[in-house]
C-alpha cells in the first residue's frame, strides 16, 4: 500500500468545500490590498460574532508566527510566558517567540493531559522578580489542548485568574478551538479572561488561514505595522480572510469540528491499544510500545510519537468513518 | 462612481484562473505536511525549469518575509546590505530586514529610475571595514524594478559582479520577476550571480505565494527550521505550490505578465502627463501636479503618488484594454 | 615624532585623577553585586543632585549600550527614532540600536552644525502612520553635538516640544553632557522634556562609565533586567559608580570640561584653516583639503575626517594649553 | 552586626591590589580607543601564552555578555546550545543568549555536580534535525562549574569530543577559570578543542573585565563590529586590559585563585552542614534547612540558596582565614 497521512495530523487534510468555494467566490474583481478590503471586513465581522467579542481582528498565513507575534506584543525581551512544557509554542515553533521577541523566554510547566491547574501555575506566580531571570510577563493556554484534551470555560478561567491578578497578559492558542467549542467549550467566554488569541483557521478546514484576535484595546496601535514587519500583513488579504466566510457563515467551521472529534471518539473505540488521554477533542493518543510502532510505520501508516510518549492519531474534517473502521481493522491486525 | 483600485497596485488583482484552478485539482485527499507533500515538489521542479539551475525551492506566503529572510541568511547583524534606496526593502516593509536579521542594516544608494549601475556601488564598494559602522556584506536587485524598468541579463550581471569580487552575497527580489521575463530579461541568468532570489507569485497571478530559491549551496542548511522560526514553514504547504503549478505548468505566468506590460505601455500612451520612467514592465509613473491628482481622488480612482515624487499607475494580469482606455479618458478629463 | 592621538577624540586620554582616586577610595571591603551596594546609591544620589531631578539611576559600561537600550525602551521593533543625520546613533555605533531595539528604525534628518530644529522636525512629525514604513514613536537628541555645538536649555525644549506633543518619547544623548552645561546649558532643565538620558562619564574624565537616567516612571519597571539581559548590569557595580562620584563630589566634572571647551577655543584661534562650526564645547572642525591631511597624518597627528567633510580636532580634560600650541603651531607649518 | 556579604559570592570582593595597580600605572597619556592601544595589546600577549594559543583576543566588561556574544558567533536563530541545566548562560543571564543570538535557543541538560559528562550528551547529539525544534550547534561547558567543580583536562575534552565529531561549535565559560587552573586544570588544553572562551577577569580580583578568546580563525571577521554593536567595544580599552596584565603579568591571577581555593576547603572543614559537591574550587555547597537559613540570615550573613538546594558559599582573592573562621564559628552556633 501506498503511505497513508490521513491520521498523522488535521493538517494534512484538503480544505473544507465551503473554504474553497469562499476563496473562489471572492476572487472577483479588484480588491484594496493589505486588509482593507470588504471581504477582510465580512470576515472580522463574523470571527467577532463567534466570539462575541469587540475585538480588533486580524488575518494572517501561519499559527507560528501569529502566536510568537502576539507573545511578542505581551511581552518584554527579559520577561517570560508561562506555559504548558509540551505546549506548540514550547516544543514544535523552533522557537518563533524567541526571533520574534528578541529573546524572550518560555518558562514550560507540567500538567496532566495537557492542561495547565491553578496548582501548577501557583508557585513560578508566587516568584519574585528577579534581574537574572526572565519573570513571567504572560500566560499562554492552548484549547483544545495538544493531548485532545478541552477546558471547559469555568476550568479555564480558574486557571486564568491568578496570572490576570498578578498582572500577567493571557495569551490564547485556538489553533483548534473549533474543536474545543465542539466539546462544549464557550468561545464567547475568551473575551472575559483573554488579551490576545489565535483563532485557526487552518486545522479547521480552511486553506492556510489565522485570526489574530486582539481583545485588549492597549495591544491594538499599530498592528499592521507589527504584522508588516513580521510578514504577516498579506496583500492579496481576501484570500485570507475568505476561508473564515467559507467556514463560519453558515456554521461548517463547528459541523466540520464535532464531525471530526465524533471521529476520534469512533477512533478510540476500535483501538486495540491504551488510551492515554480523554478523547475530547479530535486526537487520540495510545500507549504503543516501540516494535509495535514500527510495524505500524512499516505497514504505511504515518504516525508519531509524541512528547509524553504515546502515540497520536488525529482526526480532521476530512476523516471518514470507513477510514476509522479501516484504521482499526489494521491496528488490530499489528497489536 | 464607486472607488476604482484597479491601477493602485497589482496586488488588488484576484488569482489569475490557472492559478485558482490548480488550488482546486489540489485539494484532494491527503497530503504530508510542511514541504514534503507532492505538490511542492512539483513546483519546486517547475521552479527549477523555469530558472533552468538546481536550486533549493521553498514556498512561502509572504515576500516581505521571503526578503527579509533572505538578507538574514546573507548577513550578520552587525553586516549591510546594499540596495536601491526606494528599492522595497528600504521603503515599504516596515523594517522587516531589521527584524529578521537582528538590526542588520541598509545602505541605500541612488540609482536613475530604479536601478543600480556599477557607478553607484563603486563608492560603497570601496569603503574599508570600520568597526564603527554596518559594512556591506550583501547587495539586493530587484527586477523589474520599483519604477517599472527593466535590467536585462548582461547589465544586472555588470552591476552585481563587482560585489561579488568583494564576497557579497547577492540577494534577487524578483517580485515581479514574471514582468521582467516578459520584458526580455532572462531568468535562466540568475543562477550565475546570484546567491539567493525571491521568485514572486502573488503580483504574478497568484493566491499569495512566493518561492525562496538558494541558489549557493552554502546557504541551504537547515532553511527549514529557519522558515518555521520564522512562521513561514507552510503546514499545508501544498496551497502555496499550487497555484506556481497553475501559473508555470502551461506558460500563464509569462503570458500573464507580458499582458499585463502590454497594458502599461497602453497606458503610457492614453495618459495626459508626462511619463517619468521608461515603461518596460507593467508599471506607468506619471507627472502629476498636487491639484490633479486630488482631482484624480475625488473622481474615485485610486493610485499613489511615489517617493520619486511622480503618480504610479499599475496593471496586472486582470487589467483589459478597456479599463485602461476608461482610465485614459478619465485622465484627459481631469488634467 | 611618535604618534599624536591627542586630539584625535576625547576617548583617548587617560581618566582624571578625581576619577581613579574614587575607584580606589571605593575599592576596600565587600559589597553587595548588581548595584545594591551603597556606593551606587551614593553616586546615584549625586546624579540626581546634577540633575535635580527624581530619576532612577543605572550605572553601565558603555555609551553605545546605554543609547540602545534607551531606545529599546521608548520603541516596539516597528517603530522608528528621529535623530539628526550625523547622531551618533546613527552613525557610529553599528546598528546597536537595531540590535537591541530588535531592527527599530532610524529616521536620520538633515540640521546644520548636527542641531535639529523645529523646522527639520516639522515634515517628519507630520507623517500619517502606515503600516508599510516604520512611524516614528521616539526623538533623539545630543547635547553637546558631534559637531562641538550646544543648544541652550531653551532651543532644547523648542525642539523637543512638538516631538512631545505628538506622543513620542524622547531620548538624550548626553556622551558629552558636561561639555554643554560647562557651555551654559541647564541640565537642571532635562527633566522636563526627557524621559530618559545618557549621561556620559568615559568622555568626561571618567574610567569607563555611563549612567543611564529614566526620568519617565514608566519606563523604569524591570529596567534591571532589561540591563542584565544586555550585558550591562555589573555585578562589581561600584566600579562604575565610583568614577561618577570622583568627579560629582566637588565639580571635577564640570572644571574639567570647562577646561576642555576653553582649549577647544584656545586652538580654533591658532588653527590656520578655516573653523566650519561654531566652537562651543570641546571639539573644533576644520576645512582641510586632502593633501594637507596627508600631510598632517604623515607628520604623526591622527585626526579624522568626518562626515560632514571637515576636519575634527578633539580636546578633553587632559589636553594642555602647551599641547594646543604645539598643534598649532606644527598645522601652521603643514597648511 | 552589620550585613556581611564577603560569603555571597566572589563579585562581591574589591579588585586585587595587582589589579588596581596596573589600571593606574596605565592611566597615562593618551592612547588610541577601542582596542587599538598598546595597553591591549599587552594584555592580549599574555592571555594568549596563559592559554598558549594564537587566538584573537578581545576585552569585553560584562561576562554576561561576552557569553552571549560567543554564542551568537556559533549560532543562528533557529540552533540551539547544549549546557549544563544549571549553567550561568541558562540560569542567571535573563536570556542574555537569546537577546544577543535574537531567539536561540538553550538545551539544558542533567549532570551531577555542574557536570556534563559524554553520557549525558549521547542522548541530545543523537536527535536527527528537524524543522520544528531547534537543533544544537553548540555545546556551553563551564569551568570551574556553578557548583565549584572542577573538569580535569582529559575529562572535559572527553566531554567535548562527541559535540565536536557531530559539528558543534564549542564555548567555554571561564568565568572561573582561574579557580579551575589552581585546581589542576590546564588551561593550555582548551586551544585543542574549544572554538571561544570567555576568560573571567572580575572574579579573579579584577575590576569588571573579560577576555573574549577566539581559538576558531573561521570566527573572527568582523567581531569588532560585532562587539562594537554589542555595547562591547570599550573606547578607552586600556581599562580593561590593564587588570588583566596586572593579574596576569607576574602570577598573581592564580595566587589569588588557588588562595580562594584555599579558603573553600578551610570552610568546607569549619561548616557544620553536610557538604553537597567536592570543593575543587572556590565554593562551598552545604545542606542547610530552611528554618537554619532563616537565622543565619538573621544574623546578618547573606548567602544563598542555590537551584540544586544546597546553600552556597563562595570564597575570592580577598576572604580571610580570620573571616572564614568567623564564619565557622557562627555557623556552629546557628547550625
Amino acid at each position: 500500500m501506498s503511505g497513508r497521512y490521513d491520521f498523522a495530523s488535521d493538517n494534512v487534510a484538503p480544505a473544507a468545500p465551503e473554504a474553497l468555494a469562499a476563496l473562489a467566490r471572492f476572487n472577483t474583481g479588484f480588491a484594496p490590498a493589505y486588509g482593507s478590503d470588504a471581504v477582510t471586513a465580512q470576515a472580522a465581522d463574523l470571527v467577532r460574532a463567534f466570539l462575541d467579542a469587540d475585538a480588533q481582528v486580524h488575518f494572517v498565513a501561519s499559527g507560528t508566527a501569529a502566536n510568537a507575534i502576539a507573545l511578542a506584543a505581551l511581552c518584554r525581551p527579559f520577561d517570560a510566558v508561562l506555559a504548558h512544557e509540551h505546549a506548540h509554542i514550547c516544543t514544535d515553533e523552533t522557537g518563533a517567540p524567541g526571533l520574534f521577541g528578541h529573546g524572550l523566554g518560555l518558562i514550560p510547566l507540567p500538567g496532566g493531559s495537557g492542561k495547565l491547574t491553578p496548582e501548577s501555575l501557583a508557585g513560578p506566580l508566587s516568584q519574585p522578580h528577579l534581574a537574572h531571570r526572565q519573570s513571567a510577563a504572560a500566560l499562554s493556554v492552548t484549547n483544545a489542548t495538544e493531548y485532545g484534551t478541552v477546558y471547559d470555560s469555568n476550568e479555564l478561567a480558574a486557571v486564568v485568574r491568578p496570572a490576570r491578578e498578578k498582572g500577567l497578559g493571557v495569551h490564547f492558542d485556538g489553533a483548534r478551538l473549533a474543536n474545543a467549542v465542539a466539546a462544549g467549550f464557550d468561545a464567547k467566554s475568551l473575551r472575559h479572561y483573554c488579551d490576545i488569541a489565535v483563532f485557526g483557521g487552518t486545522k479547521a478546514g480552511g486553506t492556510p488561514a489565522e485570526a489574530i484576535v486582539i481583545f485588549d484595546p492597549e495591544l491594538r496601535s499599530r498592528f499592521d505595522a507589527r504584522l508588516k514587519q513580521a510578514g504577516q500583513l498579506p496583500s492579496k488579504a481576501r484570500f485570507y480572510a475568505a476561508p473564515f466566510i467559507g467556514l463560519l457563515e453558515d456554521g461548517a467551521l463547528l459541523r466540520h469540528a464535532a464531525h471530526a472529534n465524533t471521529m476520534a471518539r469512533r477512533l478510540a473505540d476500535r483501538l486495540p491499544f491504551p488510551i492515554r488521554h480523554a478523547v475530547e477533542a479530535n486526537a487520540v493518543f495510545a500507549d504503543i510500545d516501540e516494535p509495535t510502532l514500527a510495524r505500524i510505520h512499516a505497514s504505511g501508516w504515518f504516525v508519531h510519537r509524541f512528547l509524553d510518549g504515546s502515540v497520536r492519531f488525529m482526526c480532521s474534517w476530512a476523516t471518514t468513518p470507513e477510514a476509522v473502521d479501516e484504521l482499526g481493522d489494521a491496528m488490530r491486525g499489528l497489536a
